[in-house]
């Protein structure tokens, strides 16, 4: 049975059917957290002491972690992107996990980002090492739990450096939350039926099952285990469907301006988007969500709002 | 007056005029090290106990840190790969810390990876907390020192899949060393004046002065604390100049060819760099050093020898 885990400033929740029952751990990161299943399974057992409402949610997933993220990797993204979804190569990049904000809290545009996007995921909690070489057949191998994230991109700095690392890693830019929900073998076996939905100030944006997902997390997991080790606690963004503010001109335009100057190229290009009104702005909100449509696994709903740097 | 730090499985020592002397520190990490200066600076002036070249050293540099590392940085590579250094942002990408790898280990290469290349950097070693938002005026105000490192990369993974973290991130893809080389504020002034070099089985492939760079590292610095925070022990790799392996084909070609499709492009071009000799191959001795013309700051020399995965 899934267990829904909350944290705040200063402690850890389990949910129950009456409200959030605190965990008795003393643990100060995910990972120490993961380590300690008596406790939560305890909790999830015990008396709730809080309305879960009542909570100041931060982030379940705490940082400094590895947060490693796949690109383009549902087939409706690439195809909007003018990709053939059987073309495109498993490939992952990093964020800073100095990025990852809480499931509440705003989203800051610094000042010289003017393109502001959002892109609903997956993320997998990794519950244990996963060393280099090592050997995932099921998710239950590797993967303790999921969360919401939301993989905020600034589009006018990630095209023309085309490494998304810096466009991606700003701080506030990978909300993660409200709950860590905490899925047995079975549970995970289920992912395929999990749908991302994504609206901004109500207007639904993207909505997509991840049976859409072009490389399985299963298959992403094997791959990173060739090169990268991973703990538990680190992060693994599994991609979004389409719907993200920036929609990919056709391939053909792609291919006769791609004889343009890159300079030449990119001003028009952003000039296309400055009049695109799907780009966040000071003031939207952003809601998230994750779970299957008969309810058997809910991720929740991340709340966040937009707001320019000060 | 710069100080050449070394590391062995079990401790660390001093460059002396003498030989090595080995620093008085529990310090299990490059970061706790720093931390501990009036011991690397009595073992500095104190008495040597065994000869440099007795150690058998492992990467000055210890993981677990952030490895950042700079996109195309030498006009010299800019100009090679048909690009105009002036219009060439400045980009970083990560790597995983777990390819770090020391100065006489060798490069596995993996069984998957055909075109693996090598690309001799300065790397520098931040001594102070960089965190977001922070002004840099200085080199001297983030950076304790400089290391010769080899940004080891698998080119038929980096291109198609355009993110570069993966192709780079292999275990044994960053050897670093010989030595940490602390510097002062006078003596990283003098960045511009040290020259990479870079051979294979004694013949010279790369041979630039740092005076070549596209953005130099203070203002990568303050472009990193726009975004990144730093640690002490974190590791940013400054970019390679002209003489890789993979030498891109002029731009008229490039454009062409970005009317194929892509799969199409790769067979060709992977077809065509295959019968390049210049790829390393098991057995290559790589020899990477950094150092200015006058000796004044030397980096010293990593010798590493490619091995084939068994």
């Amino acid at each position: 049975m899934s267990i829904s885990v909350l944290r705040t400033a200063d402690a850890w929740y389990a949910v129950t059917p009456s409200g959030a029952a605190p965990i008795d751990t003393a643990a100060d990161s995910t990972a120490r957290l993961l380590a300690d299943r008596e406790a939560i399974d305890a909790a999830a057992a015990g008396a709730a002491t809080v309305p879960v409402e009542e909570l100041s949610l931060v982030s379940p997933v705490t940082a400094p972690c590895r947060v490693v993220a796949q690109m383009t990797n549902f087939a409706s993204h690439a195809a909007d992107a003018g990709l053939d979804p059987k073309a495109v190569p498993l490939t992952f990049f990093r964020k800073s996990s100095g990025s990852i904000s809480g499931p509440r809290e705003d989203i800051v545009r610094p000042a010289h980002v003017r393109l502001l996007d959002y892109e609903v995921e997956i993320g997998l909690v990794i519950g244990r090492p996963v060393p280099v070489g090592a050997a995932v057949d099921d998710l239950a191998d590797a993967v303790a739990g999921l969360v919401v994230a939301n993989d905020v991109s600034a589009r006018d700095l990630q095209l023309p450096k085309t490494q998304f690392y810096e466009s991606k890693s700003y701080p506030t830019f990978t909300p993660v939350g409200p709950a860590l929900v905490l899925l047995d073998a079975d549970e995970l076996r289920r992912f395929a039926d999990l749908r991302l939905r994504l609206r901004v100030n109500g207007e639904p944006r993207q909505d997509r099952t991840a049976a859409d997902m072009i490389h399985r997390p299963v298959e992403a997991l094997r791959a990173l285990a060739r090169f990268q080790r991973l703990d538990p606690g680190d992060l693994l963004l599994t991609g979004t469907p389409v719907g993200t503010a920036l929609s990919a001109p056709p391939k053909p335009v792609q291919k006769l301006s791609s004889l343009l100057p890159d300079a030449t190229r990119w001003r028009l290009f952003f000039k296309t988007e400055a009049r695109n009104p799907r780009y966040l702005r000071d003031g939207d909100v952003v809601e998230a969500s994750v779970a299957t449509d008969d309810g058997a696994i809910d991720l929740g709903t991340q709340r966040t709002t937009v707001r320019d740097a000060r």
